[in-house]
């Protein structure tokens, strides 16, 4: 059904990590001839932190992540993810499903339920196959395996063309750390967490406040700063684990010097499988890169960037190679906020193209040649202040459509 | 380039009216071999009132129009209008070409500047082609005729497919009046009007204060309620201009009952206007009406409904006749207002799915059958309140991507 991403990017070499086990299987539910189901397992109890969907829809599971995630001592002992249901709006029995789910991994594993963390992705409204978890859950222990990263991302894929991950080191103190970890999503991808479901792993030794105050900042420019269709998933969670088996000293909050180069790498983390969720993007073969500068705040900014990056009409230019930039000027004036448009200057792949309310002269040829690239970068600077936001969108093809528009893609 | 739209309506039987003149032209700027600049001249000022885009990035003819509709004795002898080049980010050439069309006109009829009316639809920050119009402006003075409405709505359109217009009358006192009007438009339209431009007009006797705020409530619940593709265009604009030509009592104010049946009917002209639009929206194949209801504001049910309606996800699900109600859930959920889920129910096509933050037993074949309808109805109860909003969207297809990803399209 999906053609081949062109964007596609290989799955990075992950470095081994002590402590998980990752365990997959098929539940022979939506997927046939696949595996669709993941269990993570934790030696010990990991440090936690992350950020969950603001869609005032929220699936079952991402509710029963923020409960976990809002108590003072949380940790995790296990994940588990399905892919193919979201069990979302399934009221009673989505609830009863994530109640047995969890049960059935509280007894296999002697886990108390609290450090359970549960995932889903797939469609919305439909009965949660609990009876085919439940068996999944069987068979997956059965091959709980150390380092089995990609099949671990594989699993929890849906509409997705490749797997997902990316991989960083980092220095607390003298002691060098992993961070690494995968993602999947490639549609309903707007700010504010889509179907996206992203974990992190680290073998660093950081409580589960600073892990989720690390989090909370990474995603503000990386998953929250991206847009594939400006629709928000009901589902999307990112949550980082530390396994807190390395010898690093320990950081006392997210300002201590000594954890200033593992904010920087999950910064990078998320900002890297962010990127490769927009270039899996459905239909997607060009990036859109918007800057927005010197506005008067940073919200105005993102305003504005994700009126360019969400506005059809830019994104349908962008995959014709059209630097058809009247209708970046287009996006900007109808953002909602109040614009001196005698002010703005815009630039299209680093080219000015319009300043003072009007057309520059611009060698219209060399822009044409410049739009055929893989990432378009478009620079809007309103001179009305000095902050400034980073967002990233893409195109829309025939292939989103082909992709969205079958019967309960 | 386009299909022809399968939502197609014919033209309807326009009236004759008296005291108006259209003359029609080939500028051969950016079309060839065909009309595209219409001008329409009144016998004596008529009254005029309407709505201009709420683009930040106003195109030069709104700025001009919002000046004349902004003076308290506002009143029309001219209309101009060009398709091809939106004198949008023009700059100085721009505004040069507004004063010199205007200036012809003021010189060719000796009609005062301020009672000349422009607009323009096309391609934004290009040079204007001046003299081709300049050029236009004679050769339309030489085929003024009465009642050449089907000409005159031709000559204005760009992408559209077919003509649109509509036909009413409405009594005043014992007066009968004629309404009608036409409108060009099929892309880039979203709530606060759209690249669309609807004229209206009416032998009747009204004042410009009493046709302004008459407008402004109609357009409400019509171009403002109508999205294609959420992109707000600069040029947006729809005037209805009052001939003064029929013997009817004049009605005091808004409230007045001698107006209460014009009233009416020009709503129900910009509704039938704004729906010919959307049957005309670039690709369309499908309409959505999207009824939120029992919602603690309008402004809330609007927001809501307009996430719906323009939620790719949504658009998609509809163009391949899919019911996945679970992304209307979804758009619920994303359009930024809290909700209790709990309490909202969703109806599809007559048929309710979801409700009490579940899905319901429904008959799904006979669901996706209902779905194959050119209109498709999505009710939304919020169970919160006593406010209610109507808004109209459309699928989302490949032809979309067609029409506006070819090289400025």
């Amino acid at each position: 059904m999906t053609d081949q991403a062109p964007l596609k990017r290989p799955l990075p070499h992950f470095k081994p990590l002590e402590g998980v086990l990752f365990g997959t299987a098929q539940t022979n539910s939506r997927y046939k001839n696949r595996d669709d189901l993941l269990l993570v397992l934790f030696d010990k109890p990991a440090s936690v932190g992350g950020v969950l969907t603001s869609n005032q829809c929220a699936g079952i599971p991402v509710i029963w992540c923020r409960q976990r995630l809002s108590s003072k001592n949380v940790s995790a002992q296990a994940l588990l993810v399905n892919a193919g249901n979201a069990n979302v709006l399934t009221g009673e029995q989505g609830q009863q499903a994530a109640i047995e789910t969890a049960r059935k991994i509280s007894e296999l594993f002697k886990i108390s339920n609290e450090k359970i963390f549960l995932g889903s992705t797939g469609v919305i409204g439909e009965i949660f196959p609990t009876q085919h978890v439940l068996n999944g859950i069987e068979k997956a222990k059965k091959n709980l395996l150390p380092n089995a990263w990609e099949k671990a991302v594989s699993a929890i894929m849906t509409t997705d063309t490749f797997p997902k991950g990316a991989v960083r080191s980092a220095f607390i103190g003298n002691t060098k750390v992993t961070i690494q970890g995968f993602v999947k999503g490639s549609g309903m991808i707007a700010p504010n967490m889509a179907t996206m479901l992203a974990y992190i792993f680290t073998d660093a030794n950081l409580s589960s406040p600073l892990l989720q105050e690390s989090m909370k900042e990474a995603c503000e420019e990386s998953f929250n700063a991206i847009t594939v269709d400006s629709d928000t998933s009901t589902s999307d969670m990112a949550l980082a684990f530390a396994l807190n088996t390395a010898q690093n000293p320990t950081p006392k909050n997210i300002e201590d010097p000594l954890f200033q180069d593992f904010r920087q790498k999950i910064k990078e983390i998320t900002k890297e499988l962010a990127l490769l969720v927009l270039r899996d993007g459905e239909g997607v073969t060009r990036l859109m890169k918007v800057n927005v500068m010197n506005a008067p705040s940073v919200k105005v900014a993102k305003k504005i960037a994700f009126s360019i990056a969400n506005s059809p009409l830019v994104k349908t230019a962008i995959a014709g190679g059209d630097p058809n930039w009247g209708r970046i000027a287009m996006a900007i004036g109808k953002a909602g906020i109040p614009v001196e448009m005698q002010k703005v200057r815009i630039s299209l792949c680093g080219i000015p193209v319009a300043e003072n309310d009007t057309y520059l002269d611009y060698d219209e040829k060399n822009l044409a040649q410049k739009m055929q690239s893989e990432e378009i970068e478009i620079l809007v600077s309103l001179q009305d202040g000095k902050e400034c936001t980073e967002v990233w969108g893409c195109d829309l093809t025939k292939s989103y459509i082909e992709i969205n528009a079958s019967y309960r893609s």
